[in-house]
């Protein structure tokens, strides 16, 4: 009998759920409401876990395994959510076990930012990559890497922080305590905020300020939109956010020398007026030793890559070619 | 019997040889000259591993294999020499596949940068780690990274190439076509010719220009002299060095999260002189999201690593926890 792994991103909202056959290949997930408790969700996650095997046919004996994906911060090692601001009752929360307890399968717990890269290498955008990198770019910038066909986790489960790698030093200060972040210039929101700045602070002429007044704040879309329609200001902060992020791809590659890297999170919405001035900007800063062979592309799995590489991390643990536990 | 593996470490000047045993212990390490045609390189270098083996009584029976650093540009996969500048007669030269068949065993090529980096990881500065990352500060800067056990190489040979991580966008001028990359900032060779182009070009004064006048070029351990007597300009380049590479070490920190970081190469010989204001330039650009959990450490194996290391990759490649090739 063919043998699955079960995937489960648990997010602020919803629960996603999805099967991963020894192939890599997912089932069609599907998503339930999280509970505003914690037993609520364990129980909801549980409780999706079976519907996914039930929906496709697939008894408990056939599961290795499930993955769970959690926003952080984590202790991987241990399985335990230390703190999570958006899930109510999350503080020293042994996720992993309760989970597996409740389904009587063994489960793994990843961040949900390095399941998602997980998910795109297995099942979207790296399925042929050996070295992936994965940059989403939303309210922030997160990250994740594939090193070799393995999940980098780093010694203490803080690795492919790459919001936080510095782009401008000296530059704009960052919640994180560091100035010239990556997130700072790159992510959705904070390039938006710039251009809010730009007009409330610096007094800069921009067909935004109306925009500005009238929802009070201003969106990586209303960016764009307004750049297309010829804006200056605009066009100067679309591409301040293309040269920034186009900085931090070369970074990428001068550490990793992936086979590509993927794009994920709102700003990817933009498509090719996105990647157009980025790849200007990766070619303008690309150094001369060697041409430039890492690929930078849209993620392919969008918001269901979480649960696709859950699934992915309980094959890498639980699988026949795991490592000895 | 204990099994071995055999490591070369091939350079311009000398070649040095070693064995590492099952527990990743080395035996002592010897250095034979480096022969001026390709023939003698590779008699050279079987020779030398035939007498590693004899001198510490080690049938060829017991040896797994060897390993083999070099100068690159390589092709790792092919266990091709692309192109060593330094080394005569070496271009497109099936190096691994040369020793192997001399030797009568298999080889494995590495680049010496990487072997370096995994000799410190198994017998050195990391061996009790599970993340390291090297940074050779002297002529340029050279690094290697290990990510969970393993040396990240890349997809495309050309990983962990951490001298040319921007550092300074728009910054100086570096050899490799960018610009502001690490080494410019932070190797011996270049921190000291800035302190030379500062007197030379902006007419700043320092005791160093008598040096400079005299020996025609100034070196790393000059710049320390001066600014232990007092130079202010010596005092400023230096301390200029040091926050460039703290923040190359914080980056590295945020990508790979490792259990240490480990310097070696011509700079390290200043010892606390480049630790003290390292560690301060650390802390002060270190995030607050999390206390600083990387050590900064000087190598431990000097230039016995790249030989090490390269019998470590041999363990990698041949050894029983080899992955199926």
């Amino acid at each position: 009998m063919a043998k699955y792994c079960i995937g489960i991103d648990l997010g602020g909202t919803f629960i996603k759920f999805v099967l991963v056959d020894d192939q890599g290949r997912p089932s069609k997930t599907f998503q339930l409401p999280t509970p505003d408790s914690l037993d609520g969700m364990v129980g909801q996650m549980v409780a999706g876990a079976k519907q996914a095997l039930k929906t496709n046919g697939v008894a408990v004996s056939d599961a290795l395994g499930a993955g769970i994906g959690s926003p952080g911060p984590l202790d991987l090692k241990a399985g335990i959510v230390l703190n999570s601001p958006n899930l109510p009752g999350m503080t020293n929360v042994p996720l992993r076990d309760l989970v597996s307890k409740g389904l009587g399968l063994p489960a793994v717990l990843e961040n949900d930012a390095n399941a998602a890269a997980y998910g795109e290498f297995i099942a979207g955008a790296g399925k042929d990559a050996t070295d992936m990198v994965l940059l989403t770019l939303g309210t922030g910038v997160g990250g994740g890497a594939i090193v070799d066909g393995r999940l980098l986790h780093g010694a203490h489960g803080m690795g492919a922080e790459f919001g936080h790698i510095v782009v401008e030093p000296g530059g704009r200060p960052c919640g994180c305590g560091q100035t010239g972040c990556l997130e700072q210039y790159a992510s959705a929101t904070f390039m938006a905020r710039n251009a809010a700045r730009l007009i409330q602070q610096e007094g800069r002429a921009s067909s935004l300020s109306e925009i500005l007044k009238r929802k009070g704040e201003i969106t990586a879309k209303d960016v764009n939109e307004a750049r297309r329609a010829g804006d200056e200001l605009a066009a100067e902060v679309w591409d301040e956010m293309a040269h920034y992020l186009a900085m931090g791809c070369v970074d990428l590659c001068r550490a990793f020398d992936p086979d590509l890297i993927v794009l994920g999170g709102g700003m990817t919405a933009a498509g090719e007026d996105l990647m157009k001035p980025l790849r200007k900007h990766v070619s303008d800063l690309w150094w001369k030793m060697t041409p430039q062979v890492t690929r930078i592309v849209i993620a392919a799995l969008g918001n269901d890559a979480g649960a696709i590489g859950a699934a992915g991390q309980a094959w890498a643990a639980f699988g026949p070619n795991a490592p000895a536990r």
